[in-house]
């Protein structure tokens, strides 16, 4: 068939650091992040999200690897002497900020920052975007379990972030439980409450629609898009970075880096940790819920006990 | 979020045993295809297929098991003492038709016949769907790889079963190559050369698109859609059933024999026979190739060599 998805404002972020780091508390070794970074550079998509820049008040540093904290001379480590137009992104939780420091912009290798919120904590996140784009950075916002929140909450929030500096509000689908209609229309409530802002689409692959849904944001208008190198992700992963390139038509883009670098270092890491889509995250995802039940049952002996896991979790409901 | 996906018109037909063989040719055990005939009665799915009838001439029988010739009493053995409602249905090739024999439909357990065909051989597709409506059944034809057909020959064939026989034509997308507005063109395609003919939807899974594709069609009108059990099927396999009924909100349905005979029985054969989302399956699904090449290169030790393959295969082109 003959299609053509060429939008020059579509920027595409990969992130497999981040989200990735999420199922091994960020423990990625120095190779592998460099291997990352490397293939991502050279497929030309546009921004890397390194991990999260963590109080260690909050997460204390025997617990956690380098991504936890995204230092700016960790991250800087990484990238000298690897040539690249890639931006380089962190992101930083509204709910769990404390002693994190951030230099002004030109002394930081970091461009863009992302906070991330639930809705309750929306002024928060906002005043640390102000303070992150009164340094200098790039900055957006991400608003999770949106399917679970009320609507009305929700609009307020998006009102308020009308007004603030972020220039990108990232439409969250946490529990990867929308189908394209939901999509559609979190699109365009949010690009109805943010005129002026960019949107972008964060999707969870729970019941295999994360690389659908993530099309359906840009065919409604979403110029920011995540994905992540064989789809990787806490619970079922995010929408697979390697089809979404094959997807959009900008020739700046380039797969092969994209396939090189997961046939080195993603599929023998599944070997090592799980992600994608199971059945139990399948389960939560129908259901609306946090993908921590499916997580924890996982990790037990249980583990493809289904008809067991689903009996549990709806009783509970 | 609240969604209301209740149609009563939408028939689920699950082709775990058809399209499954492919991968294994048709060397199921009869435990294992009674299990699946239980579950899928006790789901309150409307068909299961069974496999194909294939002539002996064509299919030695020294090669293939009982599913790719589908005998009358095979299938009698089956679902003999099995509370069910549901239909059963065997798929024919129209381009390798020979010898089969077909009972009228009261002496046989089946109750749909499928054709499956290409364009070119649409006049002996036709030809079949006549006999088999003679016989008393249900008929359907498929008409396979149209993502690399030309329109207009398509739409001659769709011209032509518009005065056949069969009550229902699918949608076919054998290279996994649809995103969701080819869905849509092409339902409305069937539906307006074919006035009152129901429209169905086979959706593979190479880009990770044959849940949403399904549900396109569903939302355009298809109101007979193929699933299968985790997905199963040649290649990237299909549309996974416990998602399809996870998502359609007919109160006659029920996931948790689903559930459970993939526990039992999916999970294990999986670790046996390899389908689903795979890299290379991917390759194919974006050139819109047949997935032959990915499937001959993942029985290689260069089955994990990517970007190799993806070279050779745009190479080629």
């Amino acid at each position: 068939m003959e299609r053509n998805m060429f939008r020059e404002e579509i920027k595409v972020l990969d992130c497999t650091i981040r989200d990735g780091g999420l199922i091994n508390n960020h423990y990625f070794t120095d190779e592998f992040v460099r291997a990352v970074y490397t293939a991502i550079s050279a497929s030309g998509v546009d921004y890397i999200e390194m991990g999260y820049r963590s109080s260690r008040q909050f997460a204390p540093q025997s617990e956690f690897g380098d991504w936890k904290y995204c230092d700016d001379d960790a991250i800087s480590k990484i990238i000298d002497g690897v040539e690249s137009n890639t931006k380089i992104s962190i992101m930083i939780d509204a709910h769990r900020v404390s002693d994190q420091e951030f230099r002004p912009v030109d002394q930081s290798p970091v461009d863009l920052i992302r906070v991330a919120t639930y809705v309750k904590d929306i002024d928060k996140a906002i005043a640390l975007a102000k303070m992150c784009d009164d340094l200098g950075y790039e900055t957006a916002v991400n608003i999770m379990a949106i399917s679970a929140e009320n609507q009305p909450d929700l609009v307020e929030a998006l009102d308020q972030l009308a007004s603030s500096p972020a220039e990108t509000v990232c439409v969250v689908d946490s529990y990867g439980n929308f189908f394209s209609e939901d999509v559609h229309k979190m699109v365009k409530l949010y690009m109805d409450h943010l005129p002026g802002k960019r949107i972008g689409m964060h999707c969870h692959n729970n019941q295999q629609l994360a690389f659908a849904n993530t099309i359906e944001g840009i065919r409604k208008g979403a110029n920011m898009v995540d994905g992540s190198l064989y789809g990787i992700g806490r619970g079922a992963g995010n929408c697979p970075l390697e089809l979404l390139v094959g997807f959009l038509k900008n020739p700046k883009f380039d797969i092969e880096p994209i396939l090189k670098v997961i046939q080195d270092y993603m599929i023998p890491m599944r070997d090592e940790i799980e992600w994608g889509y199971l059945i139990p995250y399948a389960i939560t995802g129908m259901l609306n819920q946090h993908p921590r039940s499916a997580i924890a049952m996982r990790k037990t002996a249980n583990k493809d006990k289904y008809a067991e896991f689903y009996n549990e979790i709806i009783d509970v409901e």
